[in-house]
């Protein structure tokens, strides 16, 4: 490693600085607030934020690290146990094309491994990882988000078989689970293809890309946190479309929405993980921002 | 206004520093991307980024900044009026106790009006706003959210006397869409009561109270945020719950559906609204961080 890379955690200084210049840009009115020495210029402010802040913002951000760390994986793993326990236990297990009903099953499962598993440990790999060089770190983000790939497709064919093999064949995109995934799916392969191009390809000539690839992070920032919670959205839909269409027993309707409420669980803790920035991983808050 | 209030639309230099200093934290390993020249200091860095960067991020910001507040305004409204249109064309309109059916009617108008159209309008003013003191965007913004207490309030005993009122009665609680629900309703009244004591009593002792602020900042923005999505996916949950419950004519379901997908949009624009930082909204992206 270089002896400029990035440190499990950096000196407080460093980020606490950066955060107080994000709170007081130049010329903002800051005079309701705590209003700054006459004469006093936008350095000597961050300066001064830098020696205040210095003993407020330490403690618990480790605290905080881990437990968003330990939090998320535990979510993560358990709810693909939780959707395997409940399909397996409940539902009869797996099949292909010789049974559809069996044949959907695979549709949770898979759906939730590609678009929550595997895309939020992604995301939060990304972000929380400061101890590897950075193009480790956006290979992995991309190996993770590839690892998806497989199990969308198979689980896409597999709602889509079990809906054509049904005597009579069940209508394809006709609610509001299915458009929101189709959406869901557009974005994840745009996502994908744009962020291969953006930040891996165009690392051939780093220089000249400069400006683009600076231009496409916060989108791509942005637009991937959005997919991930379109990706709830969808699994809250299609879990409420299913507990609702037939009579199951009382003890698979709570399964079925204890799974709902662990997937907007795992929402909260990676949007939250994404967009904190007193925790100690906003010693590299703006890993995400980076090229 | 004082001579430190905040212009519409600030010169681009001041916001790009902010921005490059966002991606450059001191001892970061920029090595990858673009290894700086020996011996720069943090502040010198700051500098070159700003010149080298000033043609790159100004051209579609005016631009964009309209679209979002024009395309938000569409949508916030147009989902009241959507569900209103459903309600009163497809459902049969609105009465209190006297017929819990249409009594249930009032619970998708006042919640769509508290959660998404008022709360909505509060979270993009407080974040794009940028012509007014800022005290005058904290007092909008707890007014919008005020507002939406009545609606959220009234919405919630509709649906209760709606189940309570029915021959037999209907359980209440019981769906994945009353418990996700029932979390935004908290986290609603927590955020509400945190924002109202911290950031307009507490200013009763500002400095006093500054570390403390600034702490409460970056958890209230993303809880925010959190409830926001959280209302989204309850009011996708319970339209899907509703269209997949009953035997509803087709128009009628493509109206439920389309109602969902507005919904869904309106997350998306917001989340990328809030998060976007080469808008021009940019220029006060750290509006969110202030106190």
């Amino acid at each position: 490693m270089d002896t400029n890379s990035v440190s499990p955690l950096p000196p407080p200084e460093a980020p606490l600085a950066m955060m107080e210049v994000e709170k007081t840009p130049p010329g903002s009115p800051s005079a309701n607030d705590m209003p700054p020495p006459p004469d006093e210029n936008f350095w000597d402010k961050i300066m001064r934020y830098e020696e205040e802040t210095e003993n407020t913002w330490n403690c618990g951000s480790w605290f905080e690290y881990l437990l968003i760390v330990i939090l998320s994986t535990i979510l993560l793993i358990g709810v693909l146990v939780l959707t395997l326990f409940w399909v397996i236990y409940y539902r009869g297990g797996f099949a292909w094309t010789e049974n559809p009903t069996l044949q959907f099953n695979l549709h949770p499962v898979l759906m939730i491994a590609g678009f929550i598993t595997f895309s939020g440990f992604s995301i939060l790999l990304y972000r929380l990882c400061r101890c590897l060089k950075h193009i480790y770190v956006k290979l992995a983000h991309m190996f993770f988000h590839a690892c998806a790939i497989p199990c969308i497709v198979v689980g896409f064919l597999a709602v889509f078989d079990s809906h054509n093999l049904q005597e009579p064949p069940l209508p394809n995109f006709y609610s509001l689970h299915s458009w929101l995934g189709f959406v869901t799916m557009g974005l994840f392969a745009l996502q994908f293809i744009v962020g291969f191009f953006s930040f891996l390809v165009l690392l051939c000539c780093e220089n000249a890309t400069y400006g683009c690839r600076a231009a496409m992070v916060p989108i791509h920032a942005s637009f991937g946190l959005v997919n991930f919670m379109l990706a709830i959205a969808t699994c809250v839909t299609g879990l409420t479309e299913k507990v609702i269409s037939a009579q199951f027993p009382e003890a698979e309707k709570i399964v079925m929405n204890s799974l709902g409420m662990v997937l907007v669980a795992i929402g909260i803790v990676v949007s939250v993980a994404v967009r904190r920035s007193n925790a100690p991983a906003t010693a590299k808050v703006y890993v995400t921002e980076r090229l």
